[in-house]
């Protein structure tokens, strides 16, 4: 059932034990949110617990600074910008099925796995609705809450540049400023820092770069011999996936990444029109209008023809009319 | 003399005839504050032109539209984001030498060239104080001025990337959001597209890229035969600047461009405390405290080893303490 903010707080503020879920390959937005979210219980006297099947990168640990893992039996399981359930990961997938009694998310993909869903598919990220839900509970986030905001608000705008950005967005990024959340240095190191190797790989992926569709769609293809020669490793391809996108022309942006096991993670970003997640959905995948991603298995040369053939089929779709 | 925005405004409204000058090369700040400046005060009533000693790039031709060219002699010449009058470029600084009356800008290496200055050194744009000498001129931008002076606070932040950036950056930007700026097209233009030469460009500026100084320092030097290599040229290099700067470790990032004649730009941004424009000021150059210039002669190697002994002199000044 879908329920709005108001509701929505209402069950957070019912429970006394609550269990907040993040998706696997944990980005900004859903440990920047689930983190805000657990702290702002936390000052409230609940007891609260984050969980996350993948270990959280280094530059996430100010969220848990001060939180201790606390273990108890929860009476609400909520999950935080996961669209779907199996975006927890294999283990908690079964661990948690049937038992999710709230979800808060931005994603129109979202699968309405849990019992109560507030969705918001306008919002550029779920930390934005984290914000105003703290309104609401009249919560007053402290510096550190501001700074998780912050991490999500931006990451999940790729620092205001993606076309999911509203005045609401640049709104809360000024009142999260004035909060004290630390902007510049998360924006330095989510936005304006490379390691050596990172930037040795993104010039191995530049060169991969080839054009199709009348120079419509751009794809690189990062392999595992590339992070071989740049000393780089899967963690640092993140960025990546906004550059094919970036050159003038290009409507569809790929980026694809070899795994270990041989398969490909595409991420796909688009402009205008073109869908990037019905491109996604055909190949089993998912997300926004402006970026989704899919996995692909066969050779590289099977996955690329996969993927374009799907490419071609939406710019054909939006731009034939 | 040194004056506050209430007199500047006093200033603006007591004449009729005004002339806007921008500095040479010009950027978003300069522009983007200019036409928001002339709009507002041509919907006064005045007579307003706008002068630039280069030509005006594709990319800010919003900021023109509507406005036509209008001969007169003026009552008030008034510099807009411009440091120091040789920056208004030859001719127009032989031109327009003891007869500046206003200066509004926010470099504090500003010569104080003008009768009037209103100098705000800790705001990251120019537009920024335009916007708020608009408020104090009871001015409603429209969305043509808020476009224009959100390119001006995105371009001079590095889309609020860089150290300059405040809350009252955010603050501001989110009420031009709402004042209908295009934001998300500024943006795009000037910080998302990348044409297919710059992106040659780039790659081979990036090849080019030496450590110093125990990786300290990060130089790229882009020579007149990447320009034919790539097919791009000079007017694509702004944005190499940040480059030198992302990566890890990197305290002062330089990017040094080889001119037809011969010369050498050199724009140097810094880290934390170290001063870019005592640097450059060392150099016959100026700017801030994290982003400044200079121009080099010499041969490459020449015009690299003098900046690279101020570098290395300004980093042991801050570092050995």
């Amino acid at each position: 059932m879908r329920i709005d903010l108001h509701e929505t707080a209402k069950i957070l503020e019912n429970a006394d034990k609550i269990l907040l879920l993040c998706h696997s390959h944990p980005d900004g937005d859903t440990l920047g949110s689930a983190y805000a979210l657990a702290r702002a219980l936390l000052g409230m006297g609940k007891r609260v617990r984050v969980e996350c099947s993948d270990p959280i990168p280094k530059d996430f640990s100010f969220m848990l600074e001060g939180i201790e893992t606390d273990d108890f039996e929860p009476e609400l399981i909520a999950a935080i910008d996961v669209a779907d359930i199996k975006l927890l990961g294999k283990e908690s997938e079964g661990k948690y099925t049937g038992k999710i009694g709230l979800c808060i998310d931005h994603h129109g993909s979202n699968m309405l796995y849990a019992d109560k869903v507030c969705l918001e598919a306008d919002s550029a990220s779920t930390a934005e609705i984290i914000y105003l839900l703290l309104k609401i509970m009249q919560v007053d986030p402290d510096p550190v809450i501001a700074s998780c905001l912050f991490t999500g608000v931006s990451t999940d705008t790729g620092c205001f540049r993606f076309s999911n950005t509203t005045v609401r967005t640049f709104e809360i990024a000024a009142e999260l400023a004035k909060l004290g959340a630390d902007t510049y240095n998360i924006i330095q190191v989510f936005f304006e820092t490379k390691t050596k190797t990172y930037a040795a790989l993104e010039r191995l992926a530049l060169d991969s770069m080839r054009f199709y569709f009348s120079d419509r769609c751009a794809l690189i293809c990062v392999t595992q011999d590339m992070y071989k020669r740049s000393g780089s490793n899967e963690s640092e391809t993140d960025r990546l996936a906004n550059l094919p996108r970036q050159i003038e022309g290009v409507l569809v942006g790929v980026t694809m990444r070899e795994l270990k096991d041989g398969s490909f993670k595409a991420s796909v970003r688009t402009h205008g029109d073109i869908d990037a997640s019905a491109i996604c959905k055909r190949l089993g995948g998912g997300g926004h209008m402006g970026a989704a991603g899919c996995t692909l298995y066969g050779s590289k040369q099977q996955a690329i023809n996969s993927l374009l053939k799907e490419v071609q089929a939406e710019i054909d779709a939006v731009t034939i009319v």
